[in-house]
């Protein structure tokens, strides 16, 4: 598949879409989504309605519609827009070849699109309508989405009519969220807003819209109020056959503040006050300071570097860095599907980046887990169990979103009990992990002591009463599990969770020790708090000394569970002729890939990646083992099995990786309905994947016991890498050529300097500050 | 449903088919079987084939010939039989009121057809040509099978022919077994033979004819010999329009000898000189032997009377008595259905009847599971686990006869993973459980040195590897089950496993203390030879001891597996209405009763009747709970119920119970084919259950620590019952009316005379010999 059949490079940050694709919407949503982790307002025309998947998902207002699904509601589209020439409505549809470029800049998220309508003929049948508007949704107020619209080569004979309006019948998942509408044009502030409140979780959301003619005489203003919008109708005299205006849509929720509609007018007002031009400075400028310690920059393939931008970006907007109480959904806030809600790719997947160059981002991820440990600790007891087993799909509280029934049987209609919610339990040792992580990254014992440290404790609890002692083996063992794989429902022993969990109760081992030693009253605090006990640490320590980890066999080759090698051995491609229906689930309980190896994701190769515990022959060995069984079902997949190709020194493959997993999203290589499910939208954790791939994979960073290291995989096809990493308070720069690495530290946060250990190709460097040094490879 | 429409009742042994109905075929061939353990032969007409399910089911010649189910083999027909009237073949094709009564004796298990051919008209109008027949499968030479056959208003003018058969094309259900077929008449013997090897086993397996006419005389002979069966054709000239003869059909396996051939000749032989009237005497002694202690006479209803001798009689015929080393098939030898093999049905549902009558039978049938012991070893290795974990469906070796997939999905067509063979453990405890029913019936410490203990100790052995330790909880526990109720698979401490597992670990402990103490050598000896070690002994006292047994909740009832209450609460009549297909199974994994309390068959109720450790309100609750959600889709389940609706004082609860389970058979209530798969035959263990819901349900006995307990509970309809037990050696006749009990020691074959301790009602009796307690209720 080829870039250029969908869209142009323009540069290292920009793309633009002149073959126009109706086929393609569902994409353009996501792909030009303009987001600050606040608010996602998809790649639509503000001509565009619910057809045509227009959406602005709001974080922090889930609210079940449907009675399944809890998810997150849309704001009411402030950017509606609705053009008349001669009372006759211009139409925008989405078909082949509409005569519409798209771009966007993925420095600073701007969408901008120019139209040009063919059956609006004026004065020479040569010239034609033209439409061009632009926005972004601003990071420095992150209710504000501000908006350019112009329109050229009017033709002043005809009655031009521009409706600018607040749409509240949008593009909804699972049901309508937002009821008694409200709305109104504040005349004295020249504001228009809707307001609405959710369904089940009664919160109040307002879209606020104010406007400023630059070009164009505005002759006359009319409200049209529908049931579930609000219109001006604005009668324009052109200027130079132009007219032009600028735009804000603010969005404020009661989730956010008290009065959300005064709030939403007052911006409004403001925001028209500064100006497009104004807001756009401020805007880049929070922009600006991300990307001087997040962008990745490459040199030798110019897609490639767009590709990287495009899912750094992505990253970076799904999150929700603002606050500590929210998750990164599974798809941002591109669309609803996943619930906006976080999964287990949220530490694993999306969280390395943060921690690697603005921990304090990846704290607040981190604290939103300490913030929903009661809904943990509710799902874990609602089991059977004691601490905390966070729910597999996690939105404001932590209580499980995922419902029992979700997938069905295609064939016969029959719901399906997928156990994603009670077997896939490796989520729980994975934010153990994750926290273990942060330590070691930013030695911020504050958190340990304030957060971590009781996270941990209720995962090793929770861990201590998932356990089983198989008493003729003398081992403890995980049984019953749902692994990353998902395929395989009901397995013992996955490799993955076993050893996650394992690290995760030594972790919380160590961490009550270096308290009891070190600051008892800590936790004293802590015992008290979550009434732990001594005799619960003697048994951590007695499971995690008796876990079973399974170790590679004579071939190398590490199980994935209990007698996965005597499935039948096959490959995806060969049972893929099994299907009866094509959007059959392949997993549980009786799809093509159950009774076979065929995997749908890295599983034991996800191990690899958290844990370097294991040697080149043994990493080699599994990846030429699972590669070919594996059918990367799942985005998360691709990234992970090219972190490892490259670690083992197969570079080319680890690109092939890259390409994968960049451009999922950017070539709309997924699918973006499932069994009748819409699963479309942005891919955030293959986003954050590709920091990964390109950082611990081709660059060959690891983050060891005693500092860093670095042993790189360049693929030739780069001439040059350059990033930023930031450990321990001090920023460091790498710059990796084909025969040069070269580390220099940047800046150093902290007070008392650190002496950094660096690790190259197993020799040894120490990086002082101001210092750089420079290997040849 | 009224037994009239099925057959008539000719008194307490006998019935007959006055009406026959062609619907019935199925049903007729195996409630008029004839059998003997050794073989069983279907009640067809001789005249009919494989079309009309013509078998003659021979154990101990398993073999595969569908590379699926290992299932006995049938013999060649050598009862076929074709007549030619003036060349004509004459239609016996099973229609609609064919002219033809059937009739049963089940006291010597002989079956009577009488045949009037509406077609062939004779001399006058008024006279049809009438075929009378009649065989049994003898008890005193299980080769043999004595028949009759009698033509009458034989036209003298047309020319007779009777063609005399071994037909080699039967009915097979799963592939046809016998290949390599030979056959021939060994003229000097008059013998006819047709003689198969098994495909896969490579049993040879023949069938010898030989006749004798005594009416009528033979004018000419020829043979037709055919690819699958060889028929002698004889030209008749009738006498007094009459023609008899008289015919012996005998099966020798090379399973029962080195050269069945000869021998089965040689039987032939010997069967004809011995002539039907001799042979049918030797037979029917057998008979009155077993029936002088296994009989259950009853007055008050002769349809029941003659309803509880057609189940004796089908546990007696469907068990290998002759044998220590075959199984009793969970459909006998009534077809091929369930592969002629033992389930957990043989212990549990078959063997009581043979324990308290004739136990040198139950011994066989316990020792059959000792033979096999190296089948269950093996299965538990190959599943991971240690000691003996039993075949779900154990034919001649033992070996795990039940395939991974057998069911499908009815919707997608698509194969479906039951767990049959390795989740449903319950069937290993139920052995163990069985051979200490054996001991306290018997006192049969021979028995435990040679192989009682050595098969508990495997048991406890798979017990201990099978459980887990929950070290939050503190108890050992059964993860991953299949209970009796098959409907709910995966499931965890299922009460009824739970139970029976613990008991059987302490029987296990019991009898090594025992040995210990009392018979070191044999300890030594069975130690020395299973590798048993102390550390084990240990290891079982600590789980029996911390084994989780879940206890009454608060309103006494029994959760028959973890969460099950938490189950939609419906009942079967409700769920039934959300089958797509008719045929589906309810089940696993995603059948309509899977998410719901809708059990299939008896399971808390089960722990009941095995287990005496529960009092009368515990009963009571968990019946009333239970009961309405019992779908009754297993024919192990009524006469369960039954027992414990007796126990309860709700005899006429328990009374239709025996209904439902005496008539299942009889009144054809039973679907014979189910998801395109033949499981029709003989309900064995509900033949055995009847016993079960007489002994111990109407007439209350329990075996206790003690001694015979007895409350009885009779049902209005009966006036008096009576029955033998077979105790410690003594037999012991029990009348029961409704106002009186009457237990009579009558013989003593022992040396030493025991008192026998007995309780009616609460109160204590010594029984001594020759004595008779007479207790007013």
């Amino acid at each position: 598949m080829n870039a250029d059949q969908f869209f142009e490079i323009v540069d290292g940050w920009q793309l633009k879409i002149t073959k126009f694709d109706p086929e393609q919407l569902i994409h353009y949503g996501s792909n030009l989504l303009c987001g600050n982790g606040y608010l996602g307002y998809r790649g639509t025309l503000p001509e565009w309605g619910k057809e045509e998947y227009q959406a602005c998902i709001v974080s922090d207002t889930y609210d079940m519609a449907d009675g399944k699904w809890r998810e997150l509601s849309n704001a009411p589209n402030g950017l509606a827009t609705e053009l008349l020439l001669a009372d006759q409505s211009l139409d925008f549809s989405p078909v082949k070849n509409l005569n519409t470029n798209l771009s966007f800049n993925y420095q600073y998220g701007i969408f901008k699109r120019n139209s040009k309508l063919k059956n609006v003929i004026n004065r020479s049948s040569a010239d034609k309508l033209e439409v061009e508007s632009e926005r972004f949704a601003s990071y420095s107020n992150l209710h504000l989405i501000a908006n350019k619209y112009q329109l050229n080569n009017l033709n002043q004979d005809k009655l031009l009519k521009i409706r600018l309006g607040i749409e509240g019948d949008v593009w909804d998942l699972n049901g309508e969220h937002l009821t008694n509408l409200k709305n109104d044009y504040e005349t004295e502030q020249a504001v228009l807003y809707l307001q609405g409140t959710t369904v089940e979780s009664k919160i109040d959301l307002v879209t606020a819209m104010s406007f400023n003619f630059k070009q164009g005489l505005v002759k006359n203003m009319r409200i049209i109020s529908r049931a579930k919008s609000i219109y001006l109708e604005l009668t324009i005299q052109p200027e130079n056959n132009s007219c032009k205006f600028e735009r804000n849509m603010v969005v404020y929720s009661s989730n956010d503040l008290t009065d959300p509609l005064a709030a939403a007018i007052k911006t409004a007002v403001q925001a028209r006050e500064k100006e497009y031009k104004q807001l756009l400075i401020e805007h880049q400028q929070c922009w600006d300071v991300k990307w001087a310690v997040m962008d990745i920059k490459i040199k030798g393939n110019l897609l490639d570097q767009l590709a990287i931008r495009f899912n750094l970006y992505h990253n970076i907007i799904a999150t929700p860095a603002h606050s500590e109480y929210l998750p990164i959904g599974a798809r941002g806030l591109s669309c609803q599907a996943y619930q906006g809600s976080a999964f287990w790719d949220q530490e694993i997947f999306n969280l390395p980046m943060f921690l690697f160059t603005k921990p304090e981002i990846a704290k607040n991820i981190l604290k939103y887990r300490y913030h929903t440990l009661d809904g943990a600790r509710k799902k874990a007891q609602d089991l059977g169990f004691a601490g905390a087993f966070y729910a597999w799909i996690s939105g404001k509280t932590g209580q499980e979103l995922c419902p029992d029934f979700f997938f069905k049987d295609m064939i016969s209609g029959r719901k399906i009990r997928n156990h994603f919610n009670d077997w896939q339990i490796h989520v729980s040792p994975d934010i153990g992990y994750t926290i273990w992580k942060y330590y070691q990254v930013t030695d911020d014992l504050d958190f340990i002591f304030n957060y971590g440290a009781e996270m941990l404790f209720e995962i090793a609890r929770f861990i201590h009463s998932r356990v089983h002692y198989n008493d003729r083996q003398d081992y403890y063992e995980l049984i019953r599990l749902l692994g990353p794989d998902e395929y395989h429902e009901n397995i013992d022993n996955n490799v993955f969770t076993n050893y996650q969990s394992q690290f995760v109760l030594k972790k919380a081992i160590y961490f009550y020790h270096l308290l009891l030693n070190k600051y008892p009253e800590e936790l004293a605090r802590i015992k008290s708090s979550i009434e732990l006990t001594e005799t619960e640490i003697t048994a951590w320590q007695r499971i995690a000394e008796k876990f079973y980890l399974p170790e590679p066999n004579q071939a190398n080759l590490l199980e994935q569970f209990d007698g996965y090698f005597e499935l039948e051995d096959t490959t995806a491609e060969v049972i893929k002729k099994r299907l009866i229906n094509n959007q059959e689930y392949w997993g549980w309980p009786n799809g093509i890939a159950v009774f076979t190896q065929v995997i749908k994701q890295a599983d034991v190769i996800q191990l690899f990646t958290l844990h370097d515990i294991f040697n080149q022959d043994i990493l080699a060995a599994n990846y030429d083992y699972y590669e070919p069984r594996t059918q990367h079902g799942s985005s998360l997949s691709p990234s992970q099995y090219g972190i490892i190709a490259a670690r083992i020194g197969r570079s080319e493959l680890a690109y092939q990786y890259f390409k994968k997993s960049a451009f999922i999203d950017l070539m709309s290589t997924n699918k973006a309905v499932s069994g009748g499910t819409f699963i479309g939208g942005i891919h955030t954790a293959a986003a954050g994947g590709i920091w990964q791939l390109i950082i611990n994979g081709f660059s060959g960073f690891k983050l060891t016991k005693s500092g860093l290291e670095f042993n790189p995989a360049l693929v030739e096809e780069w001439e040059e890498l350059e990033y930023k990493l930031n450990y321990r308070s001090a920023i460091l720069q790498i710059n990796l050529t084909p025969a040069k690495l070269k580390i220099k530290l940047l800046d150093m946060q902290t007070e008392k300097p650190v002496e950094i250990k660096v690790k190259v190709l197993a020799r040894e460097y120490i990086l002082e500050p101001d210092s750089q040094l420079q290997i040849k490879l």
